[in-house]
């Protein structure tokens, strides 16, 4: 059902990744010019990472018609295997944004998706059937759906459902996004009027060399309202550095929709990691397509990590800091488990895990 | 979920279709070798079926790619539409049987679909996506599924719910199904196995020129258990009138599997209804495919109706035996609503309303 006002006019707003979690949904990896070897090891690594999220919540994999019957023999029976069209396999991107009431009523927001930039600095063409994705995606849940005419992908923006967005300029008032580019009136009218914000905390950039334009899932993530872990690395020489530092330092002194001074936890990167020469030769060029180079920067973070009800499901990177970040996040979700989810391939691709699940809200007490 | 066992084995049968129903499935039809006009005049059938059948229960519509956003807006929000790949639009044929338990478990039957007689004289090639429709139905609903090596469509048999299947043995027992043909003793183990059957009842063949070989869902009808509606025609120089006065007197001397001889209702077709000129040209013609020839006769009656918990949805043929059927059914189904299904333009793609929408187990009470 396609609905005539906003979430904000109807009294909902978008929950913080903390919070209720009833499934996630994921989509299939497939296309030859972004995974490797025809796709093969990042199916793996998918499959691995639905797998271990099935243990503690509902899981749908998504996947085209010519690859649905490798997918449905790939996983297990705890993971629901559904035929989706997608042009990539970035779900927390494409599909719907959710917003809830104090109901406990649960509606779809339909943001468009351009590949992250359109024809400008977008990262593949078409994009059509991944942007079809959202809409799908509520009517097969039967959630009312709130369309948007502008771009936006849930990477974009992190949320403490409490009226506190953090977002980068370089992602949502980039160009290629939006004609002409939002400016950030725009936006927070946006956020305001289909995420139930009032407080939104601008980041200039990303991370460094992200090729999203440095969306926000890999510079921090919330723990809860009002306490974040930041990406961190004391190597002044990385790039990054300076980026963390500036990013810190506005959330020192900025405050949240309710007032609030945010208490900043710092997670170092692993070591800078890179495509290697096979990776990079593993993946088949086509003309249009972001080529892959061998010695490119992976955007290794342990913010992208996945919430879940009951887990954090961390990325880890055969990495002395792998243990670090598992301790640090162990120590900040004290309710949850932390499960390591090697994440390399997935950086092959150009993301890392927080984008390739998405969580529905909801109530769900464990897996399969 | 695959099951090693057989739905016997695990003390699970078929329902009649008169028991209750939680939801129905259709498939968007589009193709226009099989369809006048580019499949346009069938979309507008097949959608006020399924906004007739929605305000009953919920009905999901299944549909190709790259008619999803032409299906979504030509269906109320009353209609779930899901994407998935078909060849053609027959669910009840294509889709998944279901098999009930005593403790009220669903579990689907997933038999091979082959186009009613693959490439000896099935109606289409290729089949593929069709085969896949029982699989993928049952993975989305997250029922655990029985695979059947044997080909059989849904519309091949009709079954009381308490031990009782009835059959056509042209359509059973082809050669195109499966391979140099099941004898009656494999086909009754089938059965018996996989839908909890202990008594098969032949009759010889179908409806007239039935171009599935004569599936039994165009000539009779379980009202109930021990009690049967089937087509009928006092024209006696109608050669459907030697078909059906056959099946009457098998059927008046047979029993069911509780030893129980059926009540017999005999329902009069309408006229004998052919394909226009304009009918016959309005189909794109491509080799492999069954021509459609000005004159041929459209299989029509009146016992392909839909069974659903609250309505009867009758097939007419803007003839004025539709009003006598009407009334006939009416008395037959005194619980449930008789409403009305326009029907000619699903008889021009070679079947009935009963065949293009399959009702799942389950519980429901009404319409969205």
């Amino acid at each position: 059902m396609r609905l005539a006002e906003t979430p904000a006019q109807d009294g909902f707003h978008m929950p913080g990744e903390f919070e209720d979690q009833a499934a996630s949904y994921m989509i299939w990896p497939e296309r030859p010019d972004n995974w490797r070897e025809g796709g093969k090891p990042a199916q793996k690594a998918f499959a691995r990472l639905a797998e271990t999220i099935a243990q503690f919540e509902p899981v749908t994999m998504l996947v085209n018609q010519d690859q649905y019957n490798h997918a449905r023999a790939s996983l297990s029976p705890a993971v629901r295997v559904v035929e989706m069209s997608s042009n990539d396999s970035w779900m927390k991107d494409c599909g719907p944004f959710y917003v809830v009431n104090d109901a406990g009523d649960i509606r779809a927001v339909d943001f468009q998706f351009n590949a992250w930039g359109g024809l400008l600095d977008g990262l593949y063409f078409p994009w059509d059937k991944d942007n079809q994705i959202g809409k799908k995606v509520a009517d097969l849940q039967e959630f009312p759906v709130y369309e948007v005419a502008a771009v936006l992908e849930g990477c974009a923006i992190h949320v403490d459902g409490q009226g506190t967005l953090i977002a980068t300029e370089s992602v949502v008032l980039s160009e290629g996004r939006n004609p002409g580019g939002l400016t950030k009136a725009d936006a927070e009218k946006i956020f305001h009027d289909y995420l139930g914000v009032t407080k939104t905390i601008w980041l200039p950039e990303g991370y460094f060399m992200d090729e999203t334009n440095g969306d926000i899932d890999n510079m921090l993530n919330f723990v809860a309202p009002g306490e974040v872990v930041l990406t961190w690395t004391d190597d002044t020489s990385d790039p990054q550095a300076e980026i963390s530092e500036d990013a810190y330092e506005r959330l020192a002194v900025a405050t949240d929709a309710r007032g609030r001074h945010f208490k900043i936890h710092k997670l170092q990167t692993p070591r800078v990691l890179t495509l290697s020469e096979a990776e990079a030769n593993g993946v088949d060029p086509i003309n249009g397509m972001l080529p892959r180079v061998a010695g490119q920067r992976l955007t290794a973070s342990y913010v992208s990590y996945i919430t879940t009800n009951q887990a954090i499901l961390m990325p880890i990177f055969d990495d002395p800091q792998d243990a670090v970040a598992h301790e640090q996040l162990a120590a900040l979700y004290p309710t949850r488990q932390v499960v390591d989810v090697p994440a390399t391939e997935i950086l092959t691709g150009g993301g890392n895990i927080h984008t390739i699940a998405a969580g529905v809200p909801g109530h769900h007490t464990g897996g399969k």
